[in-house]
């Protein structure tokens, strides 16, 4: 049915389609959810220990034996520089106010950890069929590890170079992350946010750029998104902020307003709420303090002066202060479950590109 | 063998496909081999006097009976504000000095005019098959003209309110002109050009919320995206760089360097050239001064600052000063003459749709 079946080989998956990993927005119950739907589950590690890790994965494989995806970030950890906390702090400090908190108040450090030795001896423990890196890989060491015990390595790339780079180190499938894309911009050789190419330019570059199977993602929400990456050249599609809107997404209910009242142009790219760059829905913290923010301190340890913030206004039912992680085709989400959802996905894709056979 | 045959036969096209008009980049010569290919060439209106459109449009039927489009601008005029325009000469006034030019010297007018009672005289009296505006509508007097004299009037939206609009007031076709796009942002509702939505995002919500039929713009280059395009719902596309690089575009040296070197991240949206967010290859003032600048004077008056500096390195054969607009894609383009490419665009496009039959 599928005219290019690479991706469904390689990940043993039905339908060649890719659940985004969402750290702080989901757990076992969606990448469940969608791999009973025959997609790829994945499960984002990146704000886990490693025993939740451990739980996460003993939990899935309790409720479903199909193939998923573990998830890691590969930035390089950086401390936070004092003056630029301090800075950040004193920024943020009349919210503090407002919310009747202690703008000097000790706070929890920031809960985001690259890839490391002990994920990886979880991940030979646990062998997933597949495992997936944000901002780069981990070095040749580990990444000889997880490809020794048979896992599929997947990397993220926002641009040409990006996916070379990926594939010349070992990466077995390419996901080429575009503009329309939410929460953070997986780059890692660019800098500047501005460059970043939108999906429709993007995948078939990279597509012509590398030989290992690419994966569209960013702003695929329905099956005319899925008809239109294969028509690029993609060999399947990475959604993300559609699946948000499954009930088995583990998110507020301001971040679930913030979703259903979205448009089109209610995004923008923000490094107000970690440091990186991530497209999020346009709230307060984004209007009044960003989008966009230099001298910030290091990634992630920004979230760690929002997060007290985040968690008062969230008490009182207001998303000012949380990062609302969604790409720019929120509008188009339906809120099925996820399975139905998975399933509706790819069979509406295989009904659009019958609709266009010529 | 097109499965949406509305845009071919709202324009009598043979093809789905409308060469982009890109004002000061091309004339008559690329129009008329774009509408001997099977496209809907475009003549691009902005920039010429009444008696150059008119004798354009003379040159274009005597060497083509195939229908065409004329563009043009719908900007508000607005005065160059003094204060705004000094401070730009100053801010350019080491360059003038690089080049040996005086920084006080006169300047001339900038060049740019939008669509007036004069034009659409013009225009009832050519009765192009087409007419294509950019930054809104002409106001409803010149529209009903345009409509009595049986041109299809085509509108671009850069998000769905601006699709809307466009529609409400009488347009025809919306062209939805995604963020990958070369040249100056279609916006008029907006203003915020990070907010701009992709191609892959925009063309579904965009089908989604207006009747007429939708032409998608930005990211287009090859048989891939027209393919895609048709995927995401749209019942055309609108091409524009990948036709700089056919020997019709009438673009000099530098620029003709700057887009075969250009890579998938080569371009900025930036505002120094004419005071409206635009998409070009990177280059020095953009670099410089850029890309984004605030208290610019009113579009287009800016340009007339930097037009000097323009003639003066490009006849030392440099583009650091040209807008060298182009968009996500230009990496795609072939430099085959525009109508065998505008055929072989069409070919291919029919080809891929016929490989992802299921």
């Amino acid at each position: 049915m599928w005219s290019d079946r690479r991706l469904l080989e390689l990940l043993s998956i039905e339908h060649p389609i890719i659940q985004a990993p969402m750290a702080g927005a989901m757990d076992a119950r969606l990448v469940i959810a969608a791999c009973e739907g025959g997609a790829l589950g994945s499960l984002p590690c990146a704000m886990l220990s490693i025993e939740t890790m451990r739980s996460e994965v003993a939990t899935i494989r309790q409720h479903t034996d199909r193939p998923f995806n573990l998830n890691f970030f590969c930035h390089e950890p950086l401390a936070a520089d004092p003056g630029a906390m301090a800075a950040w702090r004193t920024a943020l400090a009349p919210y503090y106010k407002e919310a009747g908190l202690d703008p000097a108040m000790p706070l929890a450090a920031a809960s985001r950890a690259p890839f490391s030795a002990e994920a990886c001896a979880l991940v030979e423990e646990i062998r997933p069929k597949a495992v997936s890196f944000h901002f780069g890989l981990p070095d040749e060491t580990l990444l000889a590890r997880i490809k020794a015990v048979g896992s599929v390595v997947m990397g993220c790339a926002t641009n040409v170079a990006e996916a070379r780079w990926l594939e010349e180190r070992g990466a077995d499938i390419i996901i080429a992350q575009g503009a329309e894309a939410g929460g953070h911009r997986g780059m890692f050789l660019s800098h500047d946010p501005a460059g970043q190419v939108g999906t429709f330019a993007l995948v078939p570059q990279v597509v012509d750029a590398v030989r290992a199977p690419v994966v569209a993602a960013g702003g695929i929400a329905d099956g005319r998104g899925i008809a239109a990456a294969f028509a690029l050249g993609a060999s399947g599609v990475q959604v993300g902020t559609a699946y948000l809107k499954t009930p088995e997404a583990a998110i507020g209910a301001p971040f679930r307003a913030a979703l259903s009242e979205a448009r089109d142009d209610s995004t923008r790219i923000t490094n107000v709420m970690t440091g990186k760059p991530a497209r999020g829905i346009l709230n307060r913290i984004m209007r009044e303090k960003g989008p966009m923010v230099r001298d910030l301190p290091a990634f992630p340890h920004p979230s760690a002066v929002v997060a007290p913030l985040r968690a008062h206004f969230e008490g009182r039912g207001s998303g000012d202060f949380t990062p609302l992680w969604a790409g720019q085709a929120a509008a188009l989400g339906t809120g099925m479950p996820a399975a139905d959802f998975t399933r509706m996905l790819a069979s509406s894709a295989l009904h659009r590109l019958s609709q266009m056979c010529p």
